[in-house]
């Protein structure tokens, strides 16, 4: 059931890999809600997922693009601005990934061309894609633009490793361009810190599993679903929340402000 | 227009003064997403406004109660129920006040019999409407409870006097509270820091004036109004944020997150 | 061996019940660091602890003194006064007790004038120390003011209950009075949160064992003991901290930054 | 006068420019103490200070080192144990710089290779800093490694421009290195959150000036002095702080938790 939360709003949704994805799930959410947009991820990722069945499903084109390539994301927002009809009302970042992690690097033996790798695929891209957004002036007055982040960027858990610094400087990067983003176009900037969530990326994690449900003890509604993720994301890209600007916003059944449950404590009896 | 974003739901509206305080914009908007609630406030307030033309527009009544006595909110539950014709999914708490501000007092020649009054009406009510609601079980699954805070439970605002520390009260009771209620019956709790409002309560602290416009000034978005407070209230007791829990919302243009605009650097020159 | 850290130094030590205490350890390093002091205690707690033979060994005495009392504060401050012969440059606040955790009440079942006594002895007394101290003038140019905190304040702990919200309630005093002296007589105020210390009174609160253990594992330095916090406090009472003000300081083997360790993971397998 | 609080400690002060920086204040006060230390810096910075001087005041020797360079850093540590004769107790890391501050590139207008490199300089050496020393194993036991943050890691300043990025990139790297160094060898890592100091690096800075009044005017104690963060600096290194880790330390007399000041609101007006 629709409650045109996004009628007539048009955007941009990267990282819907598979039917796991917090972004897949985003965009049947947002075709209900009213919403026209157009699918994009990296062209290796295209080749592994069944993006092209969504995009069906969401009456819209997949339009290949390196999120580090300022050329690419310029020609994603031409191409999308044409079929979309107008400029854009909403931009879903959702991307991460590091070399260090796949490869098994320890935070202590890190490879600091993987690093930079990491930062650039993680952080900077979200920078890349607003800074093109901004010079091409191509979001709506009063638009919103999501990038996804974790509570690894403020506390530490071993297992996050070099994504734990790429999602602080990621959270950062919302702050300093909401700043200017507000001033000029009255644009909002958030990232999300949601639950652990077993989609295709965070379940490749090591140490996934038993930290799920570390999280899922310690969270007094419990994890939140990728489902309840795109329910937020549909809230925080309508109208309703015009105001909230460059936080990081926690979406994790209160498992940030919890110190510790009652089941946890039984557990360490 | 409305987004049924309410629709079938019943809950407790507090706080309702006169047009300008948020309560009443909630009330408004609440009606209008399709909630069906009861409007109270204590009985010195009714006197003053116009609330019974609020309760005749949304229609619905008023049942006058004294948030700190624990026999005026059950009696408030309970004929809320008969009314409403079944259990709460959400109720706002919209409430404080000071005897200390009131009468002058200042932070370093503070009263403390009123201090502990300005604990009592801001603070530990919002509590007692917690563990009433949660004894008599009259909250439903996933229901949505929410106080109203303000930044200076984090920072200090010198003119904020006792009420900083009556905030910073209501929000830690907002997270252990948050916590009971989540595990037992999924409801969540949290506060909302709003910008500085020009409501008749706010308006009547001294130095509100020059504080909104320094706020104003500092707000990338500028400040946000009562009616997109009331937006995002709606929005936190709709079904599209249940897994936000035990928080302080920030709800300010980015006030929080700005350590300085351009337009102050400029005025300090 | 003395660093004469607080040579020539006058201060008031509250809260030394017995040789596990924060306060003990602070009296005996604050002594050898070349500190004159008065030590103080409700009359209740005096009876019970050999603060007498504390008091000796650091020759000075004990003024029994119930700090919800703005008149026992006020006559322990004229004393020692004459005691120390001068004004105080230390204050350290370690006082708190909740009869709703002492009588069994569950958070969900508060007796909220149980409630109010918790906050008057456990956050406002933290005030009047200071607002008498302040009326007095009785603080010297540069002094500084510690309470004890616990990170409880920020994040829930279900065992630790209403005293949460009290000890959230004394952060924000901290706060809110810091201002005003720092303003006034660049005096700091601070509270320290510190690791779970297996002190007479932690050790008091069920489920304290097992949240301990939980810390240990947590902690990558480990829980920070009673004496290490007594060092800390000597540091923050020294002229190496005077611009650090209106903070709460963790002082906890970072186990308020870390999200979760490796034993805990393996733990959870 | 020396309180021998580094009596037989040894480190590394990177940073120390010209009588103006903070890491030239504490070599000389790390000397008072007692500490023995090598100077470095980049060797572009050598040509420019007169840091030799202050070699010959310390009574030690300066090596060139670029803290992006593995193979400079791993020299650096190699003749410094030599010169030293032991392993390190301490390191400062007091490196920062951007080339589109330098360049007057906005925010919104950000060189991307630039930008790399702001992270590089500024952020990433700091773990090649820490990776380097763990895998020589040339940390003592309950040493201190310190890293020099800006508040505007956790706030927008727009005219901190990528900076404010980078140095939220460095206290997530002290969090997250902190873990591991605590875990294996007890080390502790932290950042300071300093005032704005007019060190010849800071007043490079467009709008530095007004912003210096602006916190002058808002902080209860003033801002701190680059002599003031030695002092704390040298308590960090310290016995007295074994416990403190993974946290980034205010040191700014109060700026950061007050949200307005008397001054200020009466400038508004």
């Amino acid at each position: 059931m629709s409650n045109n939360l996004l009628a007539g709003k048009k955007g941009i949704i990267t990282g819907a890999l598979d039917e796991n994805s917090i972004a897949w799930k985003v965009a049947l959410k947002a075709k209900e809600q009213g919403a026209k947009f157009v699918l994009t991820n990296a062209p290796v990722a295209l080749r592994m997922g069944g993006i092209q069945e969504l995009a069906k499903e969401c009456n819209t084109e997949v339009i290949p693009a390196d999120a580090t390539s300022v050329d690419d994301i310029t020609k994603l927002y031409t191409e999308s601005k044409e079929i979309l009809g107008g400029n854009f009302d909403f931009l879903l970042h959702s991307i991460g990934m590091s070399p260090n992690v796949r490869k098994g690097k320890a935070y202590n033996d890190l490879n600091y061309d993987w690093l930079q790798k990491t930062y650039d695929i993680s952080a900077v891209s979200f920078h890349k894609m607003m800074q093109t957004a901004d010079k091409m002036d191509i979001m709506n007055q009063y638009g919103s633009i999501l990038g996804l982040s974790y509570i690894a960027a403020q506390r530490t858990y071993p297992f996050y490793n070099d994504m734990a610094d790429a999602k602080a400087l990621l959270e950062s990067i919302a702050r300093s361009y909401g700043y200017h983003f507000g001033k000029r176009k009255n644009v909002r900037v958030n990232t999300i810190s949601q639950s652990p969530t077993p989609t295709t990326a965070g379940s490749g994690i090591s140490g996934f599993d038993s930290f799920y449900n570390f999280a899922e003890k310690m969270s007094p509604l419990g994890n939140a679903t990728a489902e309840e993720c795109a329910d937020y994301i549909i809230m925080m890209f309508s109208d309703f929340t015009k105001k909230v600007t460059m936080q990081n916003l926690f979406h994790d059944g209160g498992y940030s402000f919890t110190g510790i449950s009652e089941e946890l404590i039984e557990e360490m009896k």
